[in-house]
């Protein structure tokens, strides 16, 4: 290709050089050679975890929008995972009380609407030249990229400060201290959050600046994370990769089934918050330097699974269901029983499963100039504890502890979609 | 739009709710209301600035490959703006002597050819399991999504240490200070610079990742800026807004002339370097919280031009040319002399242009809570004192500059590109 030749089509996929370096054809092919490590493999087939293995579009559609009104559920959670994320979690103001609260959903809620519909808040030029503009304007002019925007509420909500304690689900309660944790106070907790979601990175942030905006009279901004790059798969996408390389999210919740099962709130408990549920946020830093000089056979055994393919390490191909008795040819366990997909697999967890919707990040660059990026884990699950139990087996023996350190952690609970006309928590005031 | 009906053409780019609050629609019709301020308008007409306004497509196509060998000039420079950047400032090691340099720009060279080509930088599962990957393999899978990297050299490069002084363009030095600059030292410098500019932010980011994997013998990563939204306009583009809301890059330089006039380097001082340019990186935090709380006519003001067509305020459309006598209805000049347009504007300044390449970028939340954001602002020239004497004008007058503050700063220059088989800056070891 030379001489200011350039290949537009979508349909170029195969780029020169063969194949076998081809970043698109690595996905394509089977999996040849893991190492010889793998002797007796699993019969593998179809299992409820397997989502399509259609290849990535070559193309992002700007266009989409999604509904805020009249879903069961909020977006931003089932919803196909956007190219791109802007996390906030906000601290409630100390002079903020029941009615700033409610005014605040009331506010956020209306203004997500009119955004995920492709608009602005307001007038980015008021007629009245002494007024400020209403919307910040960066967004003018662009898609609505498919923005979503995910409203959560801390535990702090549910406290006696706003008269709201009887609302409160008997599972909802911060996060206790969980094994491995080495989280950092200021990107620990919040009390409400915002999870901006769009295929425009500009629309997302233009989202969450503006809510913060309109709600500075009742929150004040405490962390937030931008995520570049999506890290969890979505039903019938491929499954894109995490900083570490690896395929993230073969294994995740994807039917209705499962999200009935593990994700949506039932109306056992608070029957105001049916069809919501748990947000866990976790921000992982991955040692990255460290990880890049471990040889591909021991990150293979740490993770459980091939790099290329993303295969078990008992099979050959990516939705091969894991196979945790299979033996190698010298009779070790083909997936080390410490590795990642053993510790985390519902086979080993009483069936248990979560549902993932990961970012990779990067915060830049280390004062010694070490990469500081990782993954922003987003979990969403109808029971705190399901990710408690998960996350304190895993940090207590996950061989990927050494190269990983959870710096940040928040949960929120996640309310169902208004009705038209209606706001997020409303059944809180009424 | 209810009940998970979704908009997935691009041909609904009128959103309900009436083109006056449309994201899209805000661009699309003629300026009305200005506040005012506009009599004696300018008659307008084309110029040699003005960029298209077609509209922005709806969608990204991420087939899309630029060739990084053969071309006269280095890609990421006149290449159509991409969505995203990475760039990154490197340091070379203390132990790096003239040959660890020529071996880097080799290395890095064929890396970056083999990158943009949609292809991963050796073996992301090497066949044997001791094989530390070669390719870090994030980005496996992904389209080619437009990559170029732009490699530049520092001025240390030409310094003694390398036997290269007789290189350096008479020009070429570490910028002065200038005008309002506050720098931070951990943002200001560096021997080698990469700007990778891609499509899929996470194909940028696994370049440099990569690349700084590659060099990690001869350099050390100093630091680095994810731009996560395009801030300047390119060809046929519609001119994108930075974090004030505004339009940034209407008069830019966008024709061969221009090019070849402000950019491109001659043979004149150094043979070896033309068809090459200077890089000029600066980081520029704005002050957000306090932008947005200023009336819009005070906005104007200080830019100098509309914020929703981004007109200047002595006409009624975005690539009306600035009239500078114009005058208001009251006596006063439609365009404040201390605006930003005025006194970047060609015609103060002996008709010279800077091409500018900037890009949105945030860093989180400060500790206070307050948005950490802002552009970074890559200019390329060829004359550095370009630069230097605009930004002293700006950094001393500029009404903007209550508003943002200068924290980082570099300057590189950039080699021509290499033909097939041959490296960036080749020339200097010979």
């Amino acid at each position: 290709m030379r001489g200011g030749e350039q290949s537009r089509g979508g349909s170029e996929d195969t780029p020169r050089g063969g194949p076998s370096t081809s970043r698109r054809g690595l996905l394509r092919g089977a999996l040849i050679g893991t190492g010889g490590l793998v002797a007796g493999a699993a019969a593998g087939g179809a299992t409820g975890w397997a989502v399509g293995s259609e290849p990535e579009p070559d193309t992002i559609d700007l266009g989409r929008k999604y509904p805020f009104y009249g879903e069961p559920h909020q977006g931003g959670i089932a919803t196909p995972p956007q190219q791109h994320t802007v996390f906030a979690s906000f601290r409630l103001a100390d002079s903020a009380g029941p009615r700033d609260l409610q005014v605040l959903l009331a506010r956020w809620s209306a203004s997500i609407a009119v955004l995920q519909d492709g608009r602005t808040v307001g007038a980015v030029q008021p007629s009245s030249p002494v007024q400020p503009p209403r919307d910040t304007g960066e967004a003018s002019g662009l898609s609505p990229a498919g923005l979503t925007v995910t409203l959560g509420l801390g535990p702090a909500v549910f406290g006696d400060r706003f008269g709201l304690a009887r609302f409160r689900p008997a599972r909802f309660t911060a996060l206790p201290k969980l094994n491995g944790d080495t989280l950092d106070p200021a990107l620990t907790g919040g009390d409400l959050s915002l999870q901006a979601c769009a295929d425009d990175p500009q629309v997302a942030y233009h989202a969450i600046r503006n809510l913060a905006r309109i709600g500075r009279d009742a929150v004040v901004p405490y962390w937030s994370v931008l995520g570049f790059g999506r890290a969890s798969a979505g039903p019938g996408q491929q499954t894109p990769r995490n900083l570490l390389g690896f395929k993230d999210g073969t294994r995740n919740v994807t039917t209705d089934e499962q999200y009935s099962r593990f994700v949506w709130l039932g109306r056992e408990d608070q029957p105001w918050a049916e069809g919501g549920t748990y947000q866990v946020v976790r921000k992982i830093r991955m040692l990255l330097e460290t990880w890049d000089t471990d040889r591909v056979g021991d990150q293979q055994q740490i993770i459980g699974r091939s790099k290329a393919e993303g295969a078990p390490l008992s099979g050959t191909t990516e939705f091969d269901t894991p196979d945790f008795a299979a033996r190698t040819a010298s009779g070790e366990t083909a997936i080390d029983p410490k590795s990642h997909v053993a510790l985390a697999a519902p086979e080993h967890n009483g069936g248990l499963m979560l549902h993932r919707r990961g970012y990779n990040y990067t915060d830049g660059l280390t004062a010694d100039g070490s990469l500081d990026a990782g993954l922003l884990f987003v979990a969403y699950v109808n029971d705190p504890r399901n990710f408690v139990t998960l996350q304190n087996r895993l940090g207590a023996n996950d061989l990927l502890n050494e190269y990983i350190r959870h710096i940040g952690s928040a949960i929120f609970l996640v309310p169902p979609a208004p009705a038209e006309g209606h706001y997020v928590g409303e059944a809180l005031f009424t």
